[in-house]
């Protein structure tokens, strides 16, 4: 996926299609209008988490990495709002592509839509994989299945944000980590 | 979706690339041979469901219904083994066909591909949606989310599938049911 995400950002890049570059300060959310965002965004630097509510407690479930995109699928794919919202976990600078923009890209050549192609199936792969963490009832073997997956996680990411997206509190990641 | 896969499947039928046809007995499990599976089975009749252990419990995570196409997702992708595994819940016909033929014919035409897009744009925002249900802390919020979705669920899944798949015990879903 970072290959085929690399090759069409470098082909945003050559035709100029980047439409705004800025920066998201440390904690910031990322504003869309009416909550519909159907931006695709790159991470230049930073990191970055989609969150979504579940009552009053804030739900971390997946993180932005330099050098990858960010986006709120539901809203790219749909046109409509999202639940889902996107908060800088560390200053970030982003850069922004509308939909119609990176769509035209995508069906401009054969090469472009087949690493869409293979970027929607990738996504696809990590969400089975994700359903199955989620739905792993032991927080051991949640936390070994992701930390096996995504190192990096470990690296960037705050304790209290990985927490979050292993579905456990602060204390039970604390204890497990001693382990 | 299903416009789209019905326009696959009719065009599986002209070509006549469907490989096999069978019936899987209630309770049955579609055999993999080392639980690789890269084929997509179409639904003539019946109902099925996808599940994956997580310890020695059986958790369900997807359902296929008649006139849907349903794959080991993982496996179709990455041509390696699944975790998951497909169970027949009532008597149930399926055709199949292979991941070679059925490639094959989503790049003959713009048109397919374009189909094909659709249906992984889909997948992913079903998967979002299903991430968000069991993410959701209270059971009946998860209820009610999934009820609004999917009420063809309700008429068609035996309760203790459902239970399984909204991630509560059966007392529990009855007791939601009658309030």
């Amino acid at each position: 996926m970072t290959n085929a995400i690399q090759q069409l950002s470098e082909a945003i890049e050559r035709q100029g299609l980047w439409e705004r570059q800025f920066t998201l300060n440390r904690n910031e959310y990322l504003k869309s209008p009416e909550r519909t965002d159907t931006n695709i965004y790159y991470v230049l630097s930073g990191s970055l988490r989609v969150a979504v509510l579940d009552g009053a407690e804030e739900l971390t479930i997946r993180f932005g990495y330099k050098d990858s995109f960010i986006a709120l699928l539901d809203s790219f794919f749909t046109g409509r709002p999202s639940e889902f919202y996107i908060q800088a976990i560390k200053k970030s600078e982003l850069k922004a592509i509308s939909k119609a923009s990176f769509m035209a890209l995508v069906h401009e050549s054969a090469e472009n839509l087949r690493l869409w192609q293979t970027i929607l199936e990738l996504l696809i792969i990590q969400q089975m994989e994700r359903e199955q963490d989620i739905l792993t009832s032991s927080p051991l073997e949640r936390y070994k299945r992701v930390l096996a997956r995504s190192p990096q996680l470990f690296q960037e990411i705050p304790h209290k944000y990985i927490a979050s997206y292993l579905r456990m509190t602060p204390e039970t990641l604390s204890r497990i980590k001693k382990t």
